[in-house]
């Protein structure tokens, strides 16, 4: 049985091997996309000099004293020659008066009728409060690079570049089938020995949370036929993921490994020493130009789950080189079991407490309690060779 | 002029008041809303007792071999009645056969024919791999409480609890206005002493983050008649909020505060002791059974992007009493300059190394300066009395 991180390099490299689709958005709807060009600043950013505060724009020398000869407001400008004792009222984002080379703040002023004094405790240097002609950026250099994520910050960036339109990767698009003959729709009640199918809801959510698109297939019983069509026609899909649940196991009923097996699909690894999660089933599949990425994950909710934010999750960030900080060091608040030499991904809630980041986790940890697991926020991953880490250690924390 | 944390305390009071409304989403479309009810489980969770893992049930006794009677899958239950030296092989999530009180992992036996040998070095214990009806949660306790952001994690639970459809807060609305002279479409080439309006696009992607409603207003020419029939029009919509940018600083032009007034605004403040936002104007517009919170924020695109981040988000999340990890506390790597006595947001990068939060902040830190702005992950927070913080010391910073 391979080892998590060997799984995970081998589910990132076949990611990177997906042919990344372009798309052009208009900006409004660019957020959370990735972008997919680097932009390129058309103009200088500013695109002129300009007064970084409310104040007076001068000539700096060593007088304190200047005659007010007139007014420049953003977006209004009018020539003046600055000399020696001459001074402008100039608000934030005015271009500079010629002769102009310094604004003082009206914070630093006392007027008397036309007359601008320097308060006595205030200090001038030569060249203060202007925002210089493409001191941010200077045209033709690179704005905002391509794989940025598109936030509230970048998106001012790119208007101020003139992008009415961006390219951005297009959405990935996933499958989505959940089986098993424990399975019923959430509206109806679960009689004798049946769950609701929940796993469908959580990865459906898990990719929309990462602004992906899901095809949602629904639930099948464990009829090998029936699986064999659904699975048939999702690989005949304009897809870039199946993702199923159950099936994937040990027991007699498992056998969507087979199905996966005839319909020719690669298989990379089956099953990691990992807890939980362990039987997640990992392949590929190749026709003509299309490629789609195979995840058997297990019928348990919590599992699938777990597999999707310790495995697809990464992969998706790695795949458009995302570096967004997930992973985080906090103190252990309880002792934790851990017996074997699995990597273990334990639920936890993470807090700050004195400016210090702890993370308690007195959770029953059964891989079954989605109860529990929702109350989480963090997966407390606890490496292979590590033994029942103890109240008060630094554990590795990964934000869900 | 107030300080940082008495404006953050006004607003969060007012938001307080705001009527929220409730409406009714299907559960595919309810991730990233808020829960507006207790879910209450309307059966048991697990609905019955169920094996955990692969194995054999048995009934614990002395014995370590017993003749295997039968199979039981996940959803195919059969009934047995397990007595001492009889065992059933049962998958996760099967029912527990009657008589049955503990389940031997197949990791743990060996199979000889029909005659099931326990490992040498295994070890089982009376209960172990059942997870009983009820353990999670019972029948009529709450499974997700009110308040809970909905995510991949909790939707699981709201299907496992039947919810096909969801009660959520229904999004704030805010529309958006943009004044100033100097601004101009982002189609166009900024001549002479004109900028590309930024701002709405930064505060409309701010809110949309935070899975709210926009009206975008566009931007107005410095015309107080415009301007007040744009703001006039505003306070007529079924807006939570208006959001002004421009207008709001000391300038000759700068009258957006005297047409709120006007406009039967009631201003709560005006300026708050920090840096960049300084200009911040914060009113309340009432008429009727409407509430409206106005934020005239300033024309710079960093400032009313920090303003949005340091005062708005905090608030909406106070009011939706959400506790998100969004401070952290991280190793500075060079000097910041700090001599006055307001509250700083200063543009930094926080990143990981050596198990350690560290942030690095080596930016201009011009106010103006979008394009930094936009390479930043958090603002650096440095407190009213606090100057000049030295490389090595521990700093808060506000992801971002």
């Amino acid at each position: 049985m391979i080892n998590y991180n060997e799984a995970l390099e081998i589910i990132k490299s076949e990611f990177q091997k997906l042919k990344l689709k372009v798309e052009e958005v208009d900006i409004f709807e660019s957020y959370n996309y990735i972008l997919a060009e680097d932009v390129i600043a058309d103009v200088d950013l500013p695109p002129f000099d300009n007064s970084a505060v409310d104040g007076y724009a001068i000539k700096f020398s060593d007088t304190s004293q200047w005659k007010i000869i007139g007014e420049i407001s953003a977006g209004n400008f009018n020539s003046f020659n600055i000399s020696d004792d001459k001074a402008v009222l100039i608000t934030t984002g005015s271009k500079i008066p010629v002769g102009a080379d310094t604004i003082i703040s009206v914070e630093d002023v006392n007027v008397q009728s036309n007359t601008l004094i320097l308060k006595a405790n205030a200090f001038i240097k030569k060249g203060m409060n202007i925002r210089t002609q493409g001191n941010d950026l200077k045209r033709d250099e690179i704005a905002v690079r391509q794989f940025t994520k598109i936030d509230s910050k970048t998106i001012a960036v790119l208007a101020s570049c003139g992008k009415e339109k961006v390219k951005v990767y297009s959405k990935l698009k996933s499958a989505l089938l959940a089986t098993g003959d424990e399975l019923i729709p959430i509206n109806e009640k679960p009689s004798e020995d049946k769950f609701r199918v929940s796993n469908i809801y959580s990865l459906y959510a898990a990719m929309k949370e990462m602004n992906h698109t899901v095809i949602n297939l629904g639930f099948a019983k464990d009829d090998k036929e029936m699986i064999r069509n659904k699975v048939e026609a999702a690989l005949e899909m304009n897809i870039d993921m199946l993702i199923t649940t159950g099936g994937v196991s040990v027991g007699k009923y498992d056998f969507l490994k087979e199905i996966f097996e005839e319909q020719g699909v690669k298989e990379k690894f089956w099953k990691v020493n990992i807890k939980p999660g362990k039987p997640i089933y990992f392949g590929v599949y190749e026709k003509d130009e299309r490629r789609i990425l195979v995840f058997g994950l297990p019928g348990n909710p919590v599992s699938s789950l777990v597999n999707f934010y310790v495995f697809i999750k990464p992969a998706i960030e790695f795949l458009f080189k995302q570096n967004t900080i997930n992973k985080l060091t906090a103190i252990l608040q309880n002792d934790l079991k851990k017996k074997d030499g699995k990597r273990h991904f334990s639920r936890g809630v993470l807090f700050t407490e004195n400016d210090e980041l702890k993370v308690t986790s007195e959770f029953s940890q059964s891989s079954g309690n989605l109860v529990e697991m929702s109350r989480a926020n963090c997966l407390i991953e606890i490496e292979e060779d590590k033994l029942n880490p103890k109240k008060g250690e630094r554990v590795k924390c990964i934000l869900i």
